[in-house]
């Protein structure tokens, strides 16, 4: 087992770093971001993906799970340290950490990265203000065999603690793209690909409608729903039933309903 | 207009009773809400539902549904309090805090209330913690066309301000019950009532399952999700496609899925 460092200040650098990485601003900067837990640090290490720097909590429970990921960072030339509770608590925000969390770099978020031929559905999030609700997403698509999220415009990031827990470990399996709508739709019409959202205007009933792979299952702004000039640009508009008061799903249900849809008729077709 | 009485104080008595309102344990003792925000007043009102306790910010905007819900709220003999947006932002616990905010009595909540009869589907989440996933259950339970949502054993509450805020008014509108799995299955072996659960054990596709009303659409625990004993009362099991790394869906998740392809067969057959 490698070298351990262990420390034992609130006012270590390093631990005023890693309490940096909740705030976006300083994940921006940074271009790291912080993963809590052992499920979800296990969860990228099956995807190939190990932390930088992996942090645990003196008093931490032994697991094989942790000692595994202990030595495939360190191997892998990572930095392992320790810190007591109290500590690893200012770095969490929570009264209750996780024993254990990691730091890894940010992915590469370019659009031009996906491949959308390795997968029928990719699920399109536009200006969606909830970092929770992406997580979501993500986790939805790895159930649904998608190939990924494209974030459009102004969204939450889908790096924050909240979003990476929400997903389940998605994050690491899930492509991730960031984009505006003026760079997205010319990359979508470069290739084949079906935009489809849901929508009032001109709608098919969702149980009906021809979806085609690649099938790009967009969802709008939680309290805005998606611009009128997102809508007329889809090849599909879609409705759901929608039988009491409200006028709308939450966003991130909205997209999993779609997202199963699609998916069966596309198994069968 | 009726007269308007004006807080200026943070001690004041109503103030820290309004606060209190945000903890479980001062809900159940007051048997109190809070419910925050013009627009899921209005969603109350409309469903025949007034606030005892109207409070409103000093400088809010005038609105002419906030006017309506004021008299009506005066009518119906309610209190109408005016403070300072500071004191309000110590009442919501928000830096920006919505402009208006009321109290409600908690509705009853017995089993004994729901009239099965009345809908063809029925939400049951059982041990869920999160209240945003309860108030997510409850805002697609409206959109289904669902009757309710019956939590069992110990859910989160669904009378705290994040389940109300996510329920976007449906709390209102669906009936709500709490009950044990012991008072649960004799209630629903009472009478007729088809008891469905996302499973893996010995499950149906659920595209092909044959639903039938009233269908309870049981889901469980976000991480433990239901216990054995409780799949193996159910009268259908059903299977989602899982195509990825993980072997579940969020809660409030599988439910909509499940809830939106139960009504597609519900309502062709």
């Amino acid at each position: 087992m490698a070298q351990r460092r262990t420390i034992t200040g609130f006012s270590n650098p390093l631990v005023k770093f890693l309490r940096s990485l909740r705030d976006k601003k300083h994940r921006k900067r940074e271009q790291r971001f912080l993963v809590e837990g052992l499920r979800l640090l296990t969860d990228a290490r099956a995807s190939g993906k190990l932390p930088e720097i992996l942090v645990m909590a003196t008093n931490r429970a032994a697991h094989p799970l942790l000692d595994a990921l202990e030595a495939d960072v360190a191997a892998a030339g990572g930095d392992v340290v320790e810190m007591d509770e109290a500590i690893l608590s200012k770095v969490t925000g929570k009264d209750n950490p996780q024993a254990v969390a990691g730091v890894f770099p940010e992915f590469d978020t370019a659009l031009t990265n996906l491949d959308r031929s390795k997968a029928p559905i990719w699920l399109v999030a536009q200006a969606m203000r909830d970092p929770g609700n992406l997580g979501t997403m993500l986790r939805t698509g790895d159930a649904v065999g998608a190939g990924g999220l494209i974030l459009l415009d102004n969204c939450a990031d889908p790096f924050s603690v909240e979003a990476v827990r929400a997903s389940m470990g998605a994050v690491f399996t899930q492509g991730i793209a960031q984009a505006s709508w003026d760079e997205f739709l010319p990359w979508l019409r470069g290739d084949d690909g079906q935009l489809v959202a849901a929508s009032l205007r001109d709608p098919c009933d969702y149980r009906q409608a021809a979806y085609e792979a690649p099938c790009f299952l967009m969802v709008g702004n939680e309290s805005q729903g998606l611009p009128e000039a997102y809508e007329d640009a889809c090849d599909l508009r879609v409705t759901m039933p929608m039988l009491g008061r409200a006028d709308s799903l939450n966003a991130a249900i909205a997209a999993a309903v779609l997202a199963y849809e699609a998916l069966a008729h596309l198994r069968t077709a």
